[in-house]
């Protein structure tokens, strides 16, 4: 009869459950703030509300990946307490910008369930759907896990919901009154609009940022993710805790500024794996390749759709002959973010 | 004739001395942000200002230890800077949220002295009070702390306070317009309301958290909180700083909410010990034991009295057979919450 | 064909040339509250806005430095990412406060070169000015770097610029409206007014903090200065990364609030040198010393010129019996600050 919450296991998930993940959060210029100081961030659009209302928004959105690790921070308990692994993330889309005393919530529906073949866990796929304090949706997107199964009952009925490989072009959606068509590249940082990258083009990053316990454990609490692995260094015989992927995710987001500048808004995640752990001391690089490029409606403004890759290693090197993401590889991410034209 | 403070010795304390504490402090979204960054803190009510609104609150206020946090930084520089040790706290209550916005002053009478029979130091008791910029009362609460003497003077008559055991249920103070009427168990997290509590009842709250150095540096330092102790790695030989108390108080309280996630708002401080110096490197457990269980008059709240206890081991382990901590035991605080009933 | 900065050499630079650097910032009260936790700051003006009222401003502006290690983290990726030292600094005026809400761009006008005779190097004198989101100057400042050269290439001719030893009293811009004329010493933490300190006097700032990776890195990127020596502890064999200078003055600054709490604003930077580097496990202390003491035409509002000396060692040693920077130093810096009269 135990109050705390043990999470839920295999069995507990149905599909056409519907989640709704507890602890609402207002998020103000404190966490745009501390964004920064947490990673090398530096999109104009996300740094300036001049710059952002001259891109026709009323002011400086918050990062869309504070969207995102605030939206999946809430599904941590009810998705992922037990969870054996993260497998991966399909459709995602960013629906509106979150302003700073924009409230968000979250939840989830479950679209599959598929018990593995021993028996003791199985393969759970949500949708998780974030809204601000109208109900609008700001972020949608699938991700499925590996749970363990409580005890030993039946299989349920495998349902594997059919995702897309990519979010279409035509299916982003562009923010409301997002215009490029005055855009300042100075300001921004570099000249480099869509026409001059080109689909299979790899950029090396450059930079690197080692990483210390102290700064991803600030990070990962901020977005209330309360998966035990990140903060109790008990939990491994070298005292190492977890880095939390979503951290990965923004360093190398941030990282990817030298060469991506004007790469400003993500609004969709096609797919995505943390291909290798991570942990305090590890030194995070990361390149991109260019995958796609598109128009869309707004003014100014088109679409490119990329690889990042965050690594240890040298850029360029994703898998070993044998076909498996090379040791070094930290993140394989396959996104669209909206770039001038 | 040095113009840098040296603080107070034993001396320096008579009774009834009014000591008003130096550099008021703006409180704003920052704080909050760095709190939710600091402590893997959860409380829907401190979260969203949506959640707040439903209670009755104009929005989100600041954590309650927020508010002790940056009172009680404010008396170091007068009160601990010489103390050898922190003995306790009384007759603590929680007056009125703290929004931001809100700037904060703190101030605090002398209600006790004692000289020690060795005549080298003695216990100073006083009465800190925290006032908003409106001068209306946040907190009040006593504590005492054992000072060096500067010299070798006669004592003066001894004086101790007398104190309550506890804040008595009807001196529970609930901020104005406070409705638990229409509580949404959802999106607060848990289930558990006043009734589910019993007497006796203890709570392990399972999580672990390893702390860093780096961490309760940035706390402390976010308080004002000056005392060289939690700064200077040459003070020890090891090199470790002696973590802030309000440090360990934070951790445990964020940690209790898996299993009190709705022991929304902390009014009453009945008591308290630092058992156990806290350094970097340690994890950092959290029980509860539920004390006492009240009503209050405001629409849908109750109060839970309780004992929360971090720990660096297993869950409702307090002390020896000597009747001392066990040398696990980091914290041991009594205070009140408000609950939905 | 790379995308990525690769910075700019020696021949870049042209006596005349006005670099507009990119990414514009706009600041809130999160790094108000993150200053807080990165510092041991306690200057009343800029904790509270009730005392900075008081003083006749419309509110706490910013700390100072907040405004220079914004305005100089722009300039990093187009005036120092080839650096091979930072020389110094000179006619640094602050020219309006900085309050939450306001948006900061920086520009740089190249005053100076002069090849080294090696003919692999030479130094670049830029005068940078920061603007607000209404195009008014909020700091000026000479820095000059030593800049590799890429090529070969013959030496331009050389332009030394003729720059101030220290700005003169009369030239120290008062923000508007500010007053001293009701300031309150016991808020503010000290009783010592201008007339208490004397040319020539040394104040042992007393208090020591030990810096860890964590802090220095989050304080950088928090300013968005992307220098990779920050970063990177691939770039050197013991693994320590270079802690950026201004966060070093930074926790200088901090620390001589004991002793000197009443020296409030920062108004003007007559020089500075990093003497030798800092890096994490450094224990940083603080002295000051008192160049200079002047009116202004403000009510009650005096100026102190003070050198401020960060050091691992004793307070008042500065240079060994070879003239050089005693190896304890960190950092040697002249400044005006406003102190009431």
């Amino acid at each position: 009869m135990t109050k705390t919450n043990a999470g839920r296991f295999f069995e507990d998930y149905a599909v056409g459950d519907v989640i709704t993940h507890a602890v609402p959060r207002t998020i103000s210029g404190g966490e745009r703030a501390l964004y920064h100081a947490l990673y090398p961030a530096r999109g104009a659009l996300y740094s300036s509300d001049e710059f952002a209302r001259a891109c026709g928004l009323p002011g400086a959105p918050l990062d869309d990946l504070v969207t995102f690790h605030t939206v999946f921070g809430k599904t941590v308990p009810d998705v992922s307490l037990n969870a054996v692994a993260n497998l991966g993330y399909a459709e995602g889309r960013w629906l509106r910008p979150v302003y700073a005393g924009d409230t968000l919530v979250s939840q989830s529906e479950v679209i599959g369930v598929k018990q593995n073949s021993n028996g003791k866990s199985g393969v759970v796929w949500v949708r998780t759907t974030g809204r601000n304090q109208r109900g609008e949706e700001v972020l949608s997107y699938v991700r499925w896990v590996m749970v363990r199964k409580r005890g030993e009952g039946a299989a349920p009925e495998t349902v594997i919901p059919d995702l897309a490989g990519a979010v279409a072009a035509r299916d982003l959606v562009v923010p409301e009154g997002l215009t490029f068509a005055n855009y300042d590249f100075t300001l921004a940082g570099e000249p480099h609009r869509l026409g001059d990258y080109t689909v299979g083009e790899v950029i090396d990053h450059v930079d690197g940022v080692t990483v210390e316990e102290a700064e991803h454990m600030l990070a990962t609490r901020l977005w209330q993710n309360t998966a035990k692995v990140h903060f109790d260094a008990t939990n491994r015989a070298d005292g190492k805790r977890l880095i939390y992927g979503g951290h990965v995710i923004s360093l190398a987001r941030a990282l990817s500024f030298n060469g991506l500048a004007n790469a400003q808004m993500i609004v969709a995640l096609n797919g995505g794996a943390h291909a290798n752990p991570c942990f305090a001391g590890d030194t995070v690089r990361a390149w991109s390749e260019v995958l796609d490029l598109a128009e869309t409606d707004a003014p100014g403004v088109g679409a490119i759709r990329l690889r990042l890759v965050a690594t240890k290693g040298p850029a360029g090197v994703l898998r070993g002959e044998d076909g498996k993401y090379h040791a070094d590889v930290l993140l394989d991410l396959d996104y669209w973010a909206l770039m001038p034209v």
